[in-house]
C-alpha cells in the first residue's frame, strides 16, 4: 500500500472522527519501516497521545486448536451488545501479511468483521518480535484514540510473542480446551504464569462435563502454584465460544479484574511501568540493531559468537571487544 | 583488599594447581571493578576457560525460612561424601559484602566451611544485578578450573536474581516447606516455571506427614499446569537437611537429570545457548551504561522518563531521540 504524502495533524483528527479509512491509513504508516514515514507516524502518535488510554486492554492466547478466533468473535460481540467497541490486534511475527492472511482474518471472525462499530487488523509484516511488538502498542494507541474502549491483542500461544503481548496488556486472558490432563501440550513455559485468568473454552455437548472438571482441577493447581501476590486471585472459567454461552461471566472477569487494579492505583502504575520499559526496550534494541549493523562488529560478529558458543572465548570478553569496535575504540 | 600486580598466566596455574589463596584472589580480581583488574580478570579467564565445563551446575533458591543454608550444607556433605568437591555462591545483590556477612555466610554453613575439600563465597558486593551476576558466571568458571565438580548457587527467591541464576546453571532447585498451601507465600510469580525439581524441606518431626501431603499435592499440579516439554518431567521430592535425610534421592535426581540432558546433547546446547546470550546480555548492559552516562543523555533522561510514564511522550519517540542524543546525531 501506498502512502500519499500526508499531514500527520490532519490525519490524527480524521481517526478522532472515527473515519475508517483513516484508521486503517495511520496504522498502515505505522508500520511502515520507511524512516520518513517512521517520523510522520510519531508525529502522528503525538498529536493522539493525549486521547489514548480510555480502553479496556486485554491480551488472548492459547493452544492452537483452543477456538482463538471462535472467542474473539463471540467476546466481541458480547462487547458490541454491551455498547463497547471492540478492536481486535494480531500478533504472530511468523505470519507475514499477504493478502490471504489478510482475508483469512476477516473470514474466520466473519459476523465480527460485518459489524461497522468493531475493527480487526490481521498481524503486521517484519520479521523481528520486537517491531511487530512495537507496532501492535502503536497500532492500540490509534485504536484508543479512534473510539475503540475494548482491545483485544491476539497471539498465537506457542512463540516469543506472549510475553511481549503480557507487557502491553492490562489483562492476559489463556485459552484451554478440555483435554483430558494434555491441556498444556504445546504451550510455552511460562505461559500460564503470566494468565489473570484461564478460560476453557469448547464446554458445549459431549465435552461440557470434561470443561468443567478441567477448571476445577485448574483452580486447585493455581491455587497452589500461583498464589496472589498482587491481590487478584487468578480465576478458571468454562465457556463455549461455539454456542455463546459463558461469554458473559468472561466479560464480567475482566470488568471486575479492573476494577481491582483501578481501586488501588494498580493499573496506572501498571501502565506507567509498561510505557517506561518500552522505552528501554527500543533504546536496547535500537542500540543492539545499530551495532550488528556496524561493518567492523558484522565482520566479526560470526566467528566471535562462534568462539563464546563453543566455549574458546569468554562471553564476557567477547563482549567488551564487540563493544569497543562497536564505539570505534 | 587490595591486589599486588600479579600476572593472570601464573594466577591461573595456582588456581589449577588448586591454591585456596588462589582460588580466593581470583574471584577477587573478578569481583573488581577497577578496569586494569577487569583486563587481567579476562586474562585470567581466558587462561581458565579450556579447564572449564567439567562441573555440575546446580542453582537453588527457596522462600526465606525454607532452611536454605542448612539445605546447602547437608547437600554439599553429601557430595563430598561420594567423592565430590562442592562450591558454593551466593548470588544476592541487595546485601553488599562486609566482615559480618562473610562470618555469617561461613557459620551458617559450619561444617561444610570446615572441610578443605569444599569452598564457599559469599555474595559479591555490586549494586546492579546485571553486575553480581557476572561476576558470579566468572567465579563459576574459575571454580571448575580449581577442580570443583559440583557448583551450587544460591539465590534468595524473592528478587530480580533467579532467572540469571536459572540461565547459568544446568539445573534449578527450589526449596519449599509444607505450610498448608502457603507454600509459595512470599515468592515471585514465575519462579516455579524455572525450577527442574523441587524439594519439600523440613520433612521431619511434626511436619514429615505435612510435607509428603505437600509434595504430592505439588506433584499432581505441576503435572497439570507444567508438562514436561522437554523430556524432563519436573519430580517433588521431600528431605530434612536437618536431619539429613532424604537428600541423597536430591543427588540420584541432579545425577538422572544430567543424564537426561547429557544422553540428548540438551546439556551442551543449553550452555551454549547460555553463552550466547551472556555476551549478548553484557553486550547490551554495556551500550545502555555508555547511554545513561552520555552527559547529554544523563540531562534529559529524568524528566524523559517521567514525561513517558505519564503517557504524555510516545515511548518509540522518547527512544528515538535519545538513542539520537547519545549518537551525537
Amino acid at each position: 500500500m501506498t502512502l500519499s504524502p500526508l499531514d500527520p495533524a490532519a490525519l490524527a483528527r480524521s481517526v478522532r472522527a472515527g473515519e475508517r479509512r483513516a484508521l486503517a491509513r495511520a496504522i498502515t504508516l505505522i508500520e511502515s519501516t520507511r524512516p520518513d514515514h517512521r517520523a510522520s507516524a510519531e508525529a502522528l502518535l503525538h498529536e493522539l497521545l493525549p486521547f489514548t488510554g480510555g480502553a479496556v486492554r486485554i491480551g488472548i492466547t492459547g493452544v492452537p486448536g483452543a477456538g482463538k478466533s471462535t472467542f474473539i468473535e463471540s467476546f466481541g460481540l458480547h462487547v458490541l451488545a454491551q455498547g463497547g467497541r471492540p478492536a481486535v490486534l494480531a500478533v504472530d511475527p511468523s505470519s507475514p501479511r499477504t493478502g490471504g492472511s489478510i482475508l483469512g482474518d476477516k473470514t474466520r471472525m466473519e459476523d465480527l468483521s460485518r459489524d461497522p462499530r468493531a475493527f480487526i487488523r490481521p498481524s503486521p509484516s517484519g520479521c523481528t518480535l520486537g517491531g511487530v511488538a512495537r507496532r501492535t502498542r502503536e497500532a492500540m494507541l490509534v485504536c484508543e484514540a479512534a473510539g475503540f474502549d475494548v482491545i483485544v491483542v491476539e497471539t498465537v500461544g506457542v512463540g516469543q510473542s506472549e510475553t511481549a503481548v503480557a507487557d502491553m496488556v492490562d489483562m492476559f486472558l489463556l485459552l484451554l480446551v478440555p483435554g483430558g490432563g494434555d491441556e498444556l501440550q504445546g504451550i510455552k513455559k511460562g505461559i500460564v504464569e503470566l494468565a489473570d485468568a484461564i478460560i476453557v473454552n469448547k464446554a458445549d455437548g459431549d465435552l461440557a462435563i470434561a470443561a468443567a472438571r478441567a477448571a476445577r482441577d485448574y483452580g486447585n493447581a493455581l491455587h497452589l502454584l500461583a498464589p496472589a501476590a498482587t491481590g487478584w486471585r487468578v480465576p478458571v472459567l468454562t465457556c463455549s465460544a461455539l454456542t455463546r454461552t459463558g461469554i458473559d461471566s468472561v466479560w464480567k472477569t475482566v470488568c471486575e479484574h479492573r476494577d481491582a487494579l483501578g481501586a488501588n492505583g494498580a493499573l496506572a502504575a501498571r501502565r506507567a511501568e509498561q510505557a517506561r520499559a518500552w522505552m528501554w526496550n527500543e533504546v536496547s534494541e535500537t542500540l543492539l540493531q545499530s551495532l550488528r549493523e556496524d561493518s567492523r562488529v558484522a565482520a566479526l560478529l560470526p566467528e566471535m559468537e562462534q568462539s563464546v558458543a563453543s566455549g574458546r572465548v569468554p562471553p564476557g570478553a567477547a563482549a567488551r571487544r564487540l563493544v569497543a569496535l562497536f564505539k570505534g575504540e
